[in-house]
């Protein structure tokens, strides 16, 4: 393999000052606390008001700084551990405290999507949109992905549209009897629909989630679920409850 | 919740560009070709070199370009599926062909390690230090606290340093009946040392998946593993080989 580096290298002199700047954070403030206007800190680190914007930026998208019109900045209070899997692996909808189902409707899946699937090319499923909801901030949205056939049972009368319908779907699918569900996570960034959801820019940076939900060793459904990357942490296989309630340093540091 | 959003929105026109170009590479082109060069892509997509130069830093940060001295940009292969986490969770080591030794030493864990494997303030754990390598590449660079006293066997005379050492470490751990460990994900960036590994430039995003080994409800061994977040999706519950083989498209070109 040839080497992917960037020919250029444009981000030393910002990723030092955001290593430092990072390293400040965790000494001289505290949680909740205003960062000095941006003049003031690029006179204090000794650089161009450019580069440390650039710092500010990366850390903002890190999660570790916050920025709020007619506040500031402030630093961020740790990521929130969210659980994706437990021992106890269910059906989306068994966990109706954590996810709030948004609407319903039809479309043709996209093509990898179809693939895991195994529906025909251009065939209709149903689509479910969900958000997640942790201590009150919206941290995730999801699109969940069902044929038909996984869900026969399903009248057309009752519930024909919106949250209803879509609690409708999901109910059907729990009387499936699912096998352990198998899940991917990715580096993503939010496109528009998500990010407005989440409350982030188009291209903030996501971790993206995919889960095939076996049944009978088919595929019944697939989710595509986008987190924010800058607030969460996602546990698996523990209780749910965060075991792992901090970032090591190092993990802290690095990111 | 106030808004977490930035005050300025520089990423607009060039986000635009990187959401165009995706698709472009999507239809009009194949893995491993070339593209045209900077001033030519500007032309063609009626955009400032700058703004396109951005774009091309996005897509490549994200693994969907690679840049090489000689030869220019690439479309990048499809990301790796890389299991994280099997129905078979095993203690590291016990899968040497993916992961390599490179050394062992001592050192104080951070604090928050330090607090999982509930050790005193600065006391010294073994350190065993590993890389994955997954087609060829190095895909994760690990790094593996161990307190003493969760490997009480290990003598100091056999393999007293090197990757030797770190495998006798290892080895003792296998001893252990390991519970199901706990995981979490969280996106980072790479340290100086994790990105020379990995063949990144410092501060490339990674996924560090922190793991939680518990024996008898203790926390035996605690290790923070940074992947490459442009090449690899992390798969949890599956077999092993890959089921999903390849990311959604909705996913791909929200990635």
């Amino acid at each position: 393999m040839g080497t992917t580096q960037l020919q250029t290298v444009p981000e030393s002199k910002y990723w030092h000052l955001r290593t430092v700047l990072a390293e400040a954070l965790d000494s001289d403030f505290a949680v909740g606390e205003v960062l000095p206007n941006e003049r003031e800190l690029a006179a204090r680190f000794g650089v161009a008001r450019a580069t440390l914007r650039q710092a500010l930026e990366q850390l903002e998208l890190e999660g570790r700084l916050q920025r709020r019109r007619g506040v500031g900045t402030t630093v961020a209070p740790p990521r929130v551990g969210v659980a994706v899997s437990t021992p106890r692996d269910e059906w989306p909808g068994a966990d109706e405290e954590a996810w709030q189902p948004l609407d319903h409707g039809t479309a043709a899946a996209p093509a990898a999507v179809a693939r895991l699937l195994e529906t025909g090319e251009g065939e209709e499923v149903h689509t479910v949109r969900r958000i997640r909801i942790t201590n009150g901030q919206s941290v995730a949205a999801e699109l969940i992905y069902v044929p038909s056939s996984s869900v026969p049972e399903l009248s057309a009368i009752e519930a024909p549209s919106g949250p209803a319908r879509a609690r409708a779907v999901l109910r059907e699918l729990q009387r499936l009897a699912l096998d352990a569900p198998e899940r991917a996570v990715e580096l993503g960034s939010a496109r528009a629909e998500d990010a407005k959801e989440l409350d982030r820019l188009p291209g903030a940076p996501v971790l993206v989630v995919t889960t095939r939900y076996v049944v009978a060793g088919r595929t019944a459904a697939v989710s595509v679920a986008t987190y924010r990357a800058d607030t969460c942490r996602l546990t698996f296989g523990d209780s749910g409850d965060l075991e792992i309630s901090e970032a090591p340093e190092e993990t802290r540091q690095a990111s």
